[in-house]
């Protein structure tokens, strides 16, 4: 097997795990955030800067690839770690999410799913064969199986269908996945549903495979109730195989996650709200559109050891978003991505020492105080 | 005098000058490229990119720094290069040529200029004392004084009204220049008229100042007519002081007043026509938007040492234009720039062996090659 899940450490008070993921394209440390580079680039900053960050793993997304520049023509230049200059890590997702989020008129059958391009209305088959080929073919060293996210308001008849026909997709996945360097991964659905989550992680898990992620969460539903959720679920997932809670979260949602023994995240949160001027600090958030900054000399957080607090003011990173320069989203996704970076460095950090509830909870207070800032 | 010019070398065929530029924030290698940070930041790119690139001075804008974040703020916060985090040099212009180029519903007084704010309308009155108090508390090693640039169109009459203005403003800045650290250039204007060219260049240099520019081209001649006039004045400027040519230009531009003995250069074209897919390359120019690069493996420019031609594909590049991708921009603005440094790099090389004749006519030869790639 391309993909080896190493166990290091569990923590003596909560499920939280220490681990490292080998890859073909390097060691993995665990828990681990990946920044979202959704089509081949994570947005507003370079593979110098992700570097420079630390980050060992990135996430692409399938349905954007295959739609622009396609997976044929990645491919043929060589896959998509030499497309993109990226000689770490990389995870793709199977393309079903962005289905259901972003493309038009969509239909779902027995053999997959029909669906418009969000770019030009062109007509599209993904099917859980299409999928698995495309992601090897872009030749990630993570892939996901084709699934359907239900909408959270489908009534339990409509859920336990779609259940059931990712359970049969995910067979169809394992049969069409050739075992070479991309290691596929399954995907438990069921939404809050505790019994149908269960039916299903079984179902799943009964497919032998190099990991396993939790999908659709984050969709809606508050926070309480997902990390009830997780924390019931995640526990039941195989030991010995990495864990993946897809699309999650906010720092307090990932450190709660992980104390149920998640290992994987990804989000498109901090570099999404770094864009919109939002700023993750070790005291909270910050808007860096808000006037009250500026004048203010201070580093965004004066904690924090990433180029952005290093060098630039407040004053300065507020006067770039006023003035709606292109050199904001950089220096605000550099900070908040080592933000994240370093919220899962502490986390591994805190594992290994067995305090690992303690640094969740201190997290969560943090985070609770960006009301008062 | 707080800015020093050394004059090194003059080749042995042409007029262009090797020099060196003392200034408070480090020495600048003539012939020189300013990279334009109209607001505080050169678009597209962050200082830790320009400080990589070699970048040894930068061109911040007067108007647009008085409007936001207001020269007050700035002050207060110690200054441009340490609000902007720029320990290297800087050069404020004036705000004239924006006054005219940007602002609304201007009138020319001989107090100064009433102009409403591109921004929001508000109005404003910028007066040669005005310019170069702003300058002087935005603290950039070489401030310029306040002119007008009268439209092209101008008949002889108005012009010569103008520039007699333009004189009476120059000894205005020169009185309320404070002597200190930053260093006050004057400007020759007179369109492309070699009579009154002459005459103001006269009236400007009897005004004894650190520098000299010539302003007033790139306003819409033809290039054959803005090097003939520039080969004509150029050369009377003084010998012993630094010669700016504001706002030229093409890199075909750039060699051909090195020639005639231009030290200074300042141009948006690098950074604007990068962030429109357009690359300037040793083998003339490139669209990177254009399909024809989707499957090509090779650098941007084969020949060029930069980052991205280090790092990435014409394919990639193409890609990240078409999907609309932010590091399309940083790209791109790397890459021309350090095209345009590099352009002075071998000037300034050339000069010091006295090839510099052959230099300049290598360069435009390739540029002019551009039609056919």
């Amino acid at each position: 097997m391309s993909l080896r899940f190493e166990r290091l450490h569990r923590d003596a008070g909560t499920h939280a795990r220490r681990g490292r993921l080998h890859t073909p394209h390097g060691t993995v440390e665990t828990p681990v955030f990946m920044p979202v580079g959704t089509q081949g680039t994570v947005k507003a900053v370079g593979q110098d800067d992700l570097r420079a960050l630390g980050a060992e793993i990135l996430l692409g997304n399938t349905y954007h690839l295959m739609l622009r520049p396609g997976e044929e023509l990645v491919a043929a230049l060589g896959g998509l770690h030499r497309f993109m200059a990226w000689d770490r890590a990389l995870l793709t997702d199977s393309g079903g999410f962005q289905v259901y989020s972003l493309a038009q008129s969509r239909k779902i059958t027995e053999e997959g799913a029909r669906f418009q391009s969000h770019l030009d209305g062109s007509r599209w088959l993904l099917t859980p064969e299409r999928s698995v080929q495309i992601q090897e073919a872009l030749g990630a060293d993570v892939i996901m199986a084709f699934d359907e996210c239900p909408p959270s308001k489908s009534d339990r008849t409509y859920l336990e269908e779609s259940l059931a026909r990712t359970t049969r997709w995910l067979h169809r996945c394992a049969a069409a996945w050739s075992r070479g360097p991309s290691a596929l991964f399954g995907i438990v659905q069921g939404g809050l549903d505790l019994e149908l989550r269960r039916r299903h992680l079984d179902e799943v898990c009964a497919v032998d495979l190099p990991g396993y992620a939790l999908g659709g969460y984050s969709v809606g539903e508050r926070p309480e109730e997902m990390h009830a959720s997780v924390a019931e679920v995640a526990p039941s997932l195989p030991e010995d195989r990495p864990r993946y809670l897809m699309g999650v979260g906010t720092p307090a949602d990932l450190v709660t996650a992980v104390a149920a023994g998640v290992d994987m995240f990804d989000c498109v949160l901090p570099t999404r709200c770094a864009r919109n001027g939002l700023l993750f600090t070790t005291q909270g958030r910050l808007n860096m559109r808000n006037a009250v900054h500026a004048r203010d000399e201070r580093a965004p957080d004066p904690a924090c050891s990433c180029y952005t607090c290093r060098t630039h003011s407040r004053a300065y990173l507020r006067h770039l978003f006023a003035a709606d320069e292109l050199l904001a989203l950089r220096l605000a996704t550099l900070h908040n991505l080592h933000h994240y970076l370093e919220l899962m460095r502490g986390a591994r950090t805190a594992i290994e020492v067995d305090r690992y509830a303690a640094y969740a909870e201190d997290v969560r207070q943090r985070e609770s105080a960006r009301a008062r800032t």
